[in-house]
Parts: structure tokens; C-alpha cells; sequence
């Protein structure tokens, strides 16, 4: 078991990670909540594969309401969370109640946009379920719901009291899942650790097996990656802006897409080898440690080349991101394999190697 | 000018008070705000009152974009947050776009609330212009919208970045509005400090006629004694549920009377005659203070006598109160003129003198 603390003053608090641990969960949950009312926030598939064995974990300490969600990015929207609100009044949820986002990214921002919302916010406690969930939606307190004109576009910075990252539902991850979170953990290894970008390229085989020691390894070392940046920069004000690596080339290909065949870690990987591409022509990165990069993501399953699409919608949908200002979006280039920077760029120059 | 700092931090702001000083509007802005767009919040009646002159004040230095809501707390809902968030995204608003809450505490509470969740958070300025705003909404940072169970039921605590309060919008506050105020006036002297008590109750003709100076004092010291409550417990853990004082039957009135018929301040007024009735059955507040306070709301023209409502309504209204917790309720009694305390009872305790 690995404990990764997150440093944010009043608002600190700790991941746990292990093999198993679900089963400390009642212990766990009577440590950080102020009452034994809770309502757990999963979606269909987490719920009929666990909702029995947590039930018989959390019954005899509380009292639980369940809210099930159908699968999938399309229940992330406002009506949504207005649903969840009716429903955690109709329990009689007051300021004390705690909430569970049992599930993956989904279940995460919608949950902890509900918590942070719901009489001004209420205590909650995520049990991530995918990789992609555990290695980065479970740091960083990033919540929020998605409108027809783009991803996030509402929400808010909200901290969790607890993460539980029980590493076994990984086993029941669909494959396609799990190399999306891996493209994740590769990002960290390539903004901030070289090190650790060799260990996943050195580990492969068992990463692929899901050799139990190597997943728990992997998931402490990218939630301490994340929690060192947002520690330092809780409200995205520069640093934390590293974590966008790959990010604003793999939102364009998702919004072009609209979101259909291709899975955001597989769009964050095309991202990545777009931008290492970009920061190699700027004489950034060598052509050596390009191939390295786009060989990794390979070897891990994950798509390397971006769609073809005009430049014009590569374009337009990079202009419309939230994370522009003016007329410049900052980039998020390569040094090198364990080193990124932040650099101003204008949309066309972004777009220019597509 | 009077200038009352708010310290919470790093998420400190300034309240700057003063007659006609809305003309500073623009170089105060500059200070705070990140970028020169800006999308100011407001109703219709201060659309047709303000809109010219405030337009005329800033054109030069800000790129405005207008969205003028109904007058009411009718509009205070979750809908309105989507349509003006679907406004922002028009405009073109970003993370560094500036909002402007320019009326009384519903534009407040709304803006605040899509400053709060527009894109995470941007930076937000509150214009009060109700006497009830100025002393009370403009600080504590509590936003949020209602649902049809209740008021508030969905928000945030967001500060502003400044708070601009220039007493002369007073002079066109329609009058009963202006009352309302006075009754959150009188409940700081009340709960705090019984040297304001007095001074209110020795300038009633100054008050009513609006004299100047008079209303500057009255707003810096409410908000002054409401900074000071705040700044020493932000997210309302302890101390700061001090100035609930009056509310917990205020909203039931309201609730009961779905808010037809009676005012926030009204309502609040009754409610705070009933929790010093209450403290005298007590044996905590004289009968002579008990007088002073009726005495002093009557003669601001304010009711005193809370409506008659069967016993079981109340009940039903507290119990659905966000502030419960478990089955207490937290009330604010009074030990004297300027001293209040907060005591765990029971609905059926809190409406046994009705």
C-alpha cells in the first residue's frame, strides 16, 4: 500500500494506492467524513459489477444512497447534475453528507462539480475505477460538466477529501481503457521524469500483463508527478499548464470528431507525438528522442499519428479552446524526454507541421 | 471615501465606499482586472437607469459585453446560469475576461455564481446597488442560484477580486427596498455591536432622510463587522452562522409564503423579534432590550410580528432548511444587545413561543 500526500494547505489530502484496499473503505470514509449519510455517484457498469460488494463493505456504518448514471461523456452536462441535485434533496443530503464518485473521469468531474455545487459544497471522496481516472482526474481537484460548445466549459476547482485507488478494477478494465490511461502516465514520465519515462519503456511486458507491483508503481509515481505541479499551482495559473502536454492538439482531434471513434487518451497521444514533432522542427527535441517517444506509445498500442483532417478544422477547433487567450494559446513544448515548457503561440503556428 | 478591506488570503479583496464614486469605476477596474473584456450582469431597471452613464464611464479602456436579466428572484435559477454562460461563449469570453455583477443581491448571487463556474472561475466585480447588497452580498462570497425546494439549494463560495459601493444608487432604491437594508443594518448592531445599535437608533431621521455621511458610516460598519465574522471562518464552520440571526424563521416565512407578499428584509426582521422573544423565554435578554429591538424595527418602518401560520408549517419550513443538521438546527439566540450565541435545538424548540 502507497500513500501519496497532496499538498494544498486547508484543502490537503491523501491518495491511497493498493491491492485490495476497497476493503478499508468504511475505516477509510469514517476518518474524513463528518456524518454516516453518503450518496454514491457510479455509473451502470461500475454498478453492477460492484455495487453488492461495496454495499456489504459500507452498511453496517452508513447510510448510503446510490445514484446510477448511464456510461459514457454524453451524461456530462447540466441537466445532469440538476438530476443528481433533486435526488441527493429527496435523501435529505444537508451540508454534512459525503459524496462518493465511484467510477471513472466521467463519474469524477460529474461528481465533484455536484459536491463542490450542492449547498455551496459538501465533502467528497473519489474511488477512481480506470487508469485514466486514477493517474489523473484523481489530483488536481478539476470538476465540471460539458456544453454543446465544448468540454469543461462549467465547473470548478474543487478538492477531494480522500482518493482510494484500489488497483483490482484494472483487471476488469477494458483493454482499450487501459492503454488510454497509459498514454497518461507516459505524459508525466515525458513533462517531468526521464527516469521514469525509461522505467515504462524498460517495463512493458509487465505493464501489459498487469504485473500488480508495476501498476501500483506507476500510478504513485504519476499522482506524485501531478501532485507536485498542482501543489505549486492549484489554479492553472503557469506550471500547471505543463500538464496540457499533447492536450491541445488531442481536444482538437476530439472536437473535430465530435468525440466519436477515438478515445481522449488516443487523441492525447497523437498530441504528444505532434507536439515532440513540433518541438523537434523548433530544435528542441532530437530526432533520436522523437523516435523514443512515438516508439513507446506504439509498442503500448496507442495511436501515434494524427488524423487527417484540413487545417482549417484543425484550426478552428484549436481557436475555440478555453485555454486560449488573446490570440495565443500556450503550447506545451519538449526540451527534451523529461523536461516541457510553456511557449505563446498563435493558432497558425501550432497547426503549421500538421 | 471609505476603503474596508476583506482578508481572506490570497483571496483578498477591497470594498470601496463613497458617494458618486462609480466614476472611478474604470481605473479601479484596471487594477484588478486581468483583460480589458468584460460582460457586465444586470436587470433591466438598472439597464434603463445606468446603462448610458456606466457605458459612457468605461467604452474607452473595455470591450463590453451586456446581459440584462429580468428584475426578481424569479430569475435565479439554473437556466439563467446556462444562458448567460451560452452569452459568454458568444462573446468570446476566456478565462481572463472580467465579469461585472452591477444590482442588487440576485444579480450578485447569479454572477457570482457564473464568475465561479464559467471555465472554473474568472475574476468577478461586484456593483451592489440595493442597500440590502451593499451590507450584505458584497461580502462573504456566497453565491448560488435556487431549485424549486428551496433557495441557494445550488452554489459556491467565490470572492470578487473588488467591490465598488456608491451610495448614491440609494437615492433611486425604491423605498420598501431601503427598509429591507436597514433591517440587515440593524442586524449587525444586533449580533455584534451594541455601540451601532445605538448610533442606529439615534440617527432614524438621518437615516431616513438620507443623509450622506450617515449612509456611508452605516454600510462601512456593517461591512466591517461582516469582514471581520468571515474573514475568521470563510466557509461557514462556526462563527460565521452568527449572522443567520433572524433567518431561520425569516426563511420559513418565506418558504411558507413561497415568497409572495414579503421581502427578504421583512421577513428577516420578524424573525429576528421572534429569536430575541425566544432569548428572553430563555431567561438570556432583558425585556427591556427585547423592547429596544422591536421598538427600533418598528420605527424603520419594518414588521415585527411574524405572520400566523399553523405551528406545523413553521415546522415543516425548518425542518427543510439547509442548515440542519442530523435533526438540530443551529439558532442564534441573543445574550444581550451585541452578543449573540448559536444553540443546537430542535425544530420543535425553535417554534415552541409562535
Amino acid at each position: 500500500m502507497n500513500i501519496v500526500p497532496v499538498k494544498l494547505g486547508p484543502r490537503s489530502y491523501k491518495i491511497t494506492i493498493g491491492r485490495g484496499i476497497l476493503r478499508h473503505l468504511s475505516s477509510g470514509l469514517k476518518k474524513v467524513l463528518p456524518s454516516n449519510k453518503i450518496v454514491i455517484l457510479t455509473n451502470k457498469r461500475i454498478a453492477h459489477l460492484y455495487k453488492r460488494p461495496v454495499q456489504n463493505i459500507l452498511r453496517k456504518k452508513f447510510n448510503i444512497h446510490w445514484i446510477e448514471l448511464p456510461e459514457g461523456e454524453r451524461t456530462k452536462n447540466i441537466k445532469t447534475i440538476e438530476k443528481i441535485i433533486h435526488q441527493m434533496i429527496k435523501f435529505g443530503a444537508d451540508r454534512k453528507t459525503g459524496l462518493l464518485a465511484f467510477g471513472g473521469g466521467v463519474i469524477g468531474d460529474i461528481g465533484g462539480f455536484a459536491a463542490a455545487t450542492y449547498m455551496r459544497g459538501i465533502p467528497y471522496v473519489q474511488i477512481p475505477t480506470t487508469l485514466l481516472s486514477q493517474v489523473d482526474s484523481s489530483v488536481g481537484g478539476k470538476t465540471g460538466v460539458d456544453l454543446s460548445e465544448g468540454k469543461n466549459l462549467v465547473g470548478a476547482f474543487y478538492q477531494p477529501k480522500w482518493v482510494i485507488i484500489d488497483t483490482e478494477f484494472l483487471f476488469t478494465l477494458p483493454k482499450r481503457e487501459f492503454r488510454c490511461g497509459m498514454s497518461e502516465v507516459v505524459k508525466y514520465g515525458l513533462l517531468w521524469d526521464s527516469k521514469f519515462f525509461r522505467y515504462i519503456e524498460k517495463n512493458v511486458g509487465k505493464i501489459q500483463s498487469l504485473h500488480h507491483n508495476t501498476l501500483e508503481f506507476l500510478i504513485k509515481r504519476s499522482c506524485q508527478i501531478k501532485a507536485l505541479i498542482v501543489s505549486r499551482d492549484e489554479r492553472e495559473k503557469g506550471l500547471r499548464s505543463l500538464l496540457n502536454l499533447g492536450h491541445t492538439l488531442g481536444h482538437a482531434i476530439e472536437t473535430i470528431k465530435r468525440y466519436r471513434g477515438i478515445k481522449h487518451g488516443e487523441a492525447v497521444s497523437c498530441g504528444m507525438v505532434y507536439a515532440a514533432h513540433l518541438s523537434n522542427k523548433k530544435g528542441l527535441l532530437s530526432q533520436r528522442e522523437l523516435r523514443r517517444i512515438s516508439e513507446l506509445l506504439k509498442t503500448l498500442g496507442l495511436p501515434v499519428r494524427w488524423p487527417r483532417h484540413s487545417k482549417k478544422a484543425y484550426q478552428r477547433a484549436i481557436a475555440a479552446d478555453k485555454k486560449m487567450t488573446g490570440n495565443k494559446i500556450k503550447f506545451v513544448c519538449l526540451k527534451k524526454i523529461g523536461k516541457a515548457s510553456c511557449m505563446p503561440l498563435t493558432v497558425k503556428e501550432v497547426t503549421r507541421y500538421l
